[in-house]
């Protein structure tokens, strides 16, 4: 059984492609480009693919989101908000964060679905997770997401691909404690949302990856700018 | 309300937009170029935009397919067959036709859906029908597709976006008879896959729309090469 393996460089995504490398013989990832400030997650993305010697697909999906204002964009006039996801859902009212972009990971899944049949994969594996579901900070991050959009990939590819979410009940802090027990090389990976020399420490990905770490007891590797 | 119409410049999405003139105030057509050997629909959805007055938005998404050897494709090593989808499908032993292409629609409303979000409408409108999902032809027309996808799409829109597929349980006959109605100007639209001068006649798409029109007592106003 082949596994196409969605790969941003990040925390979530490298470790799900360390128990892919457990769970299936065959496996491609894919990295997604789609004007993202902080595009240097794609070059974790290729380090992440290299230590695991396996094969990584590059897309640019840019013109999908061009016309977007989300502040994770570059030609967005938002900046990224330095604060926690808890504090950032408090003054949005039921509405997702300004990170989140529209409907991005639906266009992701529908995207590797299609590459996956391509190359005779029968599986997208992906990281999404419950912190990122969370107060709806995330839509597309959630449980119920997943299981409708693994229903209709299903159905849409001839019964050929389905979508294996492993983490999507779990939270951050335990992505991460089964990342340090697989050995995942998280000095390569890269989170934060700035795009800075160094991770910036203070936007809500660097929050909730450094609280991972700390709820793990263990220190992040990476050197933080505050 | 305002809604985006997926627009193909064939039979199915110009009715579809024609419907669409009925129910909504504001409407932004999206025409998707991905390869396709017929890729002159694409001067016919301009057509068909400008009669309706409608702002078309184009978007290439080319790379996405690129992995894929799909006949209908224009790096494919395959024809397109020559026949009708019931022949087609006789000797496919319950595989998709060679004309699928690897779950185009859902990669197609996953980028609608994204694209409605950023521009604020609240439904995507799409001419999917019950003859192209019949037998399996192409399993992402399927009305069992079609409600998932819409699921996956309002949950991961934050509840903001929904598919509406008008035809779902239509006929391409239901189809014309409807769009005859209201005065669908068909001489502007292209169906054949086959991307030549004037429409072969003879892929399974032309056979579809003449055997529509001929259905309906009506005569189709494009010339073809037989």
């Amino acid at each position: 059984m082949k596994a196409l393996v969605l790969l941003s460089g990040g925390v979530d995504s490298s470790t799900c492609l360390a128990l892919a490398k457990e769970k299936y013989k065959d496996i491609v990832a894919l990295a997604l480009y789609y004007g993202q400030k902080h595009s240097k997650e794609l070059a974790a993305a290729e380090q992440i693919a290299a230590h695991y010697n396996v094969q990584l697909l590059k897309l640019d999906l840019t013109p999908v989101f061009a016309f977007s204002n989300c502040s994770l964009l570059k030609q967005s006039t938002e900046e990224i908000p330095q604060k926690s996801y808890a504090e950032q859902l408090e003054c949005r009212h039921g509405e997702a964060v300004t990170t989140y972009v529209p409907f991005r990971n639906g266009v992701f899944l529908s995207v590797a679905a299609s590459i996956a049949l391509a190359q005779n994969c029968s599986v997208v594996y992906y990281g999404a997770h419950a912190d990122d579901a969370a107060g709806s900070a995330y839509p597309d991050c959630s449980s119920d997401f997943n299981n409708k959009m693994n229903e209709g990939i299903y159905i849409g590819s001839g019964r050929k691909v389905q979508l294996v979410a492993p983490f999507v009940k779990m939270t951050k802090k335990d992505i991460v404690a089964l990342g340090l027990q697989l050995g995942v090389p998280y000095e390569l990976t890269w989170s934060c949302y700035c795009g800075g020399e160094k991770p910036c420490g203070k936007c809500g990905t660097c929050i909730d990856r450094k609280a991972a770490f700390a709820a793990n007891g263990a220190s992040d590797p990476l050197e933080y700018e505050e």
